[in-house]
């Protein structure tokens, strides 16, 4: 495998978010918080913010708001050379709106994304050339549940740069409101022969999947059952809206390996959003730059658990800050109070 | 005609607006400002304004949005009573996007508004008891661009609110990125004979229904060829995004008589949108509380002016301010500074 | 008991309230949030969240500030019918001032209420239609202390409403700023005869009223000594300006039952004020629409708990946020982490 | 007359000052901007801008808005120490509500000043000390008219700063809602034999004065009649609440001579209020720091027009300048853009 | 000893401060919240805060940005009196820009102090009649870690009070971004025998000083080889960057004396920065105020752990509320939920 | 000349803007905007904004600020990939504090730029391959005269971009406070022989280079003198701060040429800072893009004119707006009141 330019390239729809200040309602309120996300776009942020260059695949509308996202890509360090503009007259940008919990009121989400312009990306829209210059693609259920058209081609894109030497890492994602279990099943099964790395949680597994037993023989069981190699497990408690706990597991196929670490407790969230595709982000720069399970888990922990305290979709850090929690999480670095 | 609940009932799509604050652009900064707005919902919540009942027959999504509309239009003083809730999984609120101008700069709207719930409102959402509940039935040419089946119902609405005595009042609003000119001409000359009242720009006389002459002709000519009782044409000259000067004459088919007064000169621009519907709103007060073209002159032409120095699309004064600052233009009453 | 306009009525008072940002103090800063409360129309607007008609009598001046006021009623669903404006010189609203605590610091509240408009709110001031026109007629000890004038205009207020069959729901909220103890169990307890549902803590029951021994024997004594229906008693128990749990006991004298549940532990408080009002609404809607001291029970705990997370002195909510939280609670449903 | 600790010493009420952002109505919008002012604190707080030291004599409620108040003085570089505390129960701090206007709306103020802290204040309520430590003594009509009680506190204490050598400096300042033009009139002759420096409007001297004839005979009346000896008459067009055009006349009773220069035109204007009391702060400045009518009229109409381009009720700038603008006005030095 | 002007004057450097709202990053958003501190401004500032009069000797640049300085002074009720302006070109403010924490995100500190104005303060921008008009002089281990000229004027400072007879207070405030722990070691050797009250963390005690054994005895060291008094040493837990415990001893050498009572637990921190100043303030306002190590102990204390919940450097608080808390926390008084 | 990489490059410092909203006075007030600008980075940003791709060469502190600054450069689609990064420990970022005139206040500018990272900027930083990666390379005065260091380093990098056959662009930018017009035309006449296309005021023109006579023949001499080809010279009348008229002339030596075109007047100023800047971007831009001195002239005036609307530094338009306001400027193109 040859010097690629991008580490790692994502497809994803990309949303605009507006977001309630403080705890004010969505119902009430003069000022939304704007801020763009989506799933496969937060992971690759995430990478980028530690270092390593990235793009997206996706579709925005030729209007302003299509040049919001495509400048708030840049701004995360995103390189936006295979952002595709609809011009089609009634061309959309996804909205989510997204108001923060407190218990006992739960932190709420609105979508508004349906006819929106990631759902006429065809893999005409890309060029050749973009199947040859990453180390690894990613995407999401959420890619696969938008629509039937988008997802019999995120399916061929798949294939295409899986056909190109390119590792495949695949979040399952699953989203009710998008399309049925059983649904995703099929799909999702029709891509797994395809994944390298899975990301799947033990909900989705058993209910999705009908996967029994163990959580570990149920991570395993991609491994033997698809030929994937890496399979991540998150494990989240919700003690309340504003407080959680986060570990994880990581199944590697080759070494038949689990690892796993003390878990970050008492989270104080500010922004839930996005976490789970931070860790996704963390895992992947583990193995990207480390090409190792333990620096995944540790690296997926870590912004996983950093995430929940930066406003908006997308993970905001460096390297330098994350290995500095890092250490101190697993007693490297003794803890201090202040950066200063 | 015995007495009615309303005075005023329209018929059209309320938008959620996102405006940027100050002059920021919206393809950058972090917060929009949000309210929520229309062409007819300014038109009744401006009549409200000035003390009269009224209320909106409009659809919009069963979700956190819709509600937030809701609020709005019972904070403007506006019935909700015939406010329909789409229950349809991808139901949506149209949204506008705005920015402000500044020489050279044009004020920007940036419509996102296809499929929204409006579309899917049909004459069975209405109950049968509000072709008899208004004195008046207003709605614009929008409700008739939005879609081929929202054309359809709102056509046969319009012709149940007039056999069962209610006044139609029509406001042409052509907006070309919904409709062509011809597909407009048709739908509205269909509509013209059930049209008491019309309000019609003179460069839509003239371009889209190729009318020739003088601009008093011009207007007297729908009176003549359709049976509309009255006309209004307002006259905006633009200096600058910040500076217009506003007029209007209005044609009284039975009196055959023209009205005009002298202009409201160098209005100090503070939000533009929603000044040509509160003309409407004054307009129609005018004639339903005093029956007198005049004061339908004078009420259309002051809060216009007046609309257009106060944030978001709706209309918010009072009797008492309104007739104070007409007073002080027709000369009835000594400039003041300051109201304290 | 034929059918009612009005699930409910209030009579209180409102008042602006301006509030610091974040925890900014009072005495510094640059802005103040603005909103309109009152513990009487916090009780009908939560009502109304929750689904019932109702309205609210009160005195406003007849300039902005009372607009303001007239507006956000509405915005909260409440009827205006009854707002009364009182035109005289130098009528003002009442205001207070508010800042967040944190741990050891408490939240402060300055209230600015003396001389305002309720003040000579008058019986007179009511069209008689409005004591037919509701099912249930709440008010606080706040509207019987804040003057002499007023009070006995409420006393006489009370006393029509009860002729007309109209259930009368009380809650004592004593405020020791307002009135001596002394003052106000002798002017209480001439009102409590008409009372049918009647809300007072435990330590209002033994300080004010000096009863003495278990508190349901204390809660149990004003069914016997008065023939008061129902009493309902909170337990909150502060664990910081932050932090609370929350509980209660309904005592229903015709059943000779006590109603409990288990508490809502850590609750996330963003806003304390208007919780104890918002309990009188769950408490006054499970009434209302299902007669059953159980829901009584159930919807008060919920939709207090929740006010604490909601910014202003309103309850913002619907009846489908308040039943999923109240399921989860109840263990009748699974919980979820996010709504989406 | 030896060294006197103070410049000026002033005596007036402060108000709490909410206004709405941009251009936003008071009955509508979730926040208010807050500040402080009042005639004759903004007068004083105009000279200390301009490097003199100066107080304040005002009563506030010893409570956190009282605090707030005192804050701002010290932040405005003015002496609280004869700032009073009302301890009584109801004590309360006026208001005022302002909202900015753009033509054709106005300007608007609303007033909750009845029933404030500064009704209470009486001659011993000061320290002796007080009358001696000053050379000019400000207070307006508006510190007259408030209450009875006030007003004759105020005339005793105009008297004891008189009989101990102090400049008296007065503002006319009428204002028709606190009280009547005969009512101004009667009290203001009364103090007339005691003034120094007035400060009266052309119209306030033709309709409440009853003076006629040309402008320039009606100031000097003043000199003849009373012994006043320096009148100082503002002239004030408003193009529009955004643009205005100020100058002034200044007549010296001494040197039997009136001093003007050319007005400043198209003034910018961001907050109107209190650029009449910046321009009595530049007249006092120029006489105290000069002993000249022609530096006082320089000074008075530069910070008036300035004040227009402020926020707030208070003057906010420096000396430096002050001094750059009024040379460039005057032709002393070329005109710049920008300062940096 | 006389009577002195100032209960407490101290010298160091005062910052401008930027922070960003809420959880926002430096790298990010598009506001920052102004404000200024400084480790003894923040001490003055809150032995002012308790009613006693202070003043900051400092030096700031002729600009804007020094009389913002200025003004922010005032309004902290601190005397300006001594504070030097800096004419030179190239002059500057020091900054220090600030984001919240939440576990795992440290707060965030970064610093652009170098070149500032302070360094450039000597003992000859300061009047002689300084060393006579207080009765305490506090400074920091920082306005000796500024810079080696700094350093010399301000030892000569102390000095110089010392010889008047002022006590002096010192904070060793150890920060290793500006000077070596040796650097500081035998800087501040050289101190010790002028100071009368010192302020030491135990970390430094030990690290820097090299002190070994029991925390008691390590205190009492200081008095027994250096002549201090008094010594204070504060006890902060960090349970996450929103939740801290407090406590400190203080050891009185005369009395052969330790203080101590029950830590503040469970602090809900909104800004910890200037929380280790408060304690300063509190300790010295009990020694000044009631020259008792035990009101010292309780007022530092309470001060400190109230500043965690206050955003900005600055303590803003009044003598009641202080003792309000104190009282609830030792006891003395029944706790309560609200101030109102 | 082959296939460049960039079409422009630029090399210049980069500030964080910090500017008061709407009015507001530096020396008050509790927040500040952010955003980065600087004259060259202004230029690129305007290139980049109307579809060219550029870069910037800088240096900017390894810390959040100078991420800050990346993440800025990134958003307004400039390359980072010459910008560097400065890791002593002192570095800084340079600052500007901006607010806001309005007649007869200045827009006013406080500069804290000394010291900053930029000056430790050497040709070693900067890695060969940029020398040839351009078509045109574009620094201003500004870069001269920061220190003596950096000017020697400049000076050398305009002549290695010469050496590689790059186009060289200049604008003078004098500023009064940087150096003085001697140091500054002793250094720019050294650079003037290696110029192609120079921006030049008219007032630089006479006061600093002391060229006399008719500003064609002035502009002229530079082509004939240094051997520069196109020499452009901007118009500004300065009505008042929030009112200038723009135009400008190019001469093109070859052609022996003058450009010109009717001015853009009241233009309605939101934020004049960088509209110089603007400028030469769109002349750089008529020059790239078309090589035609006509497009420069029309493209220079309409973005200065359109900058002028813009808050911030950066130039936010793309081309499409740019060339709609041309079109009507020059009549081409009937105008319109609104983009929709």
């Amino acid at each position: 495998m040859g010097k690629k330019e991008y580490a790692a390239l994502a497809l994803g729809e990309i949303l605009l978010r507006l977001s309630t200040p403080n705890n004010e309602r969505i119902v009430r309120g003069d000022t939304f918080q704007k801020c763009a996300g989506g799933a496969e776009l937060n992971v690759v942020s995430g990478i980028a913010a530690l270092g390593l260059r990235t793009g997206i695949i996706s579709k925005v509308p030729q209007n302003d708001l299509g040049v919001f996202v495509r400048n708030h890509i840049r701004f995360c360090g995103v390189s936006d050379d295979y952002l595709v503009y609809d011009k089609s007259k009634n061309s959309r940008l996804g909205i989510y709106y997204y108001e923060n919990g407190a218990y006992p009121r739960k932190t709420s989400v609105v979508y508004d994304r349906a006819y929106s312009a990631i759902n006429s990306l065809t893999v005409d829209d890309i060029s050749e050339d973009v199947y040859s210059s990453t180390r690894l693609f990613h995407t999401s259920g959420i890619s696969l549940a938008l629509s039937k058209e988008l997802r019999e081609n995120v399916v061929e894109i798949i294939k295409k740069f899986k056909e190109n030497g390119t590792k495949i890492s695949f979040d399952v994602n699953f989203r009710a409101n998008l399309w049925t279990e059983e649904e995703a099943r099929e799909t999702i099964e029709t891509i797994l022969p395809y994944v390298d790395i899975l990301f799947a949680s033990e909900e989705t597994s058993r209910k999705m999947f009908k996967k029994t037993g163990d959580l570990k023989d149920v991570m395993k069981s991609y491994t033997t059952e698809y030929g994937v190699e890496i399979v991540a497990t998150t494990e989240r408690t919700i003690i309340s809206p504003k407080k959680h706990h986060f570990n994880s597991i990581i199944y590697n196929a080759k070494e038949d390996c689990y690892y796993q670490e003390k878990p970050y407790e008492n989270i104080e969230v500010v922004d839930r959003i996005g976490s789970g595709d931070a860790y996704v982000s963390g895992v992947l720069y583990g193995l990207l730059q480390y090409d190792s399970c333990e620096k995944a888990l540790q690296f997926g922990n870590v912004v996983s658990a950093l995430k929940n305290t930066i406003p908006g979709d997308v993970l905001s850090t460096n390297l330098n800050e994350v290995t500095r929690i890092m250490e101190e999480h697993s007693g490297q670095r003794a803890a201090s109070e202040l950066n200063r």
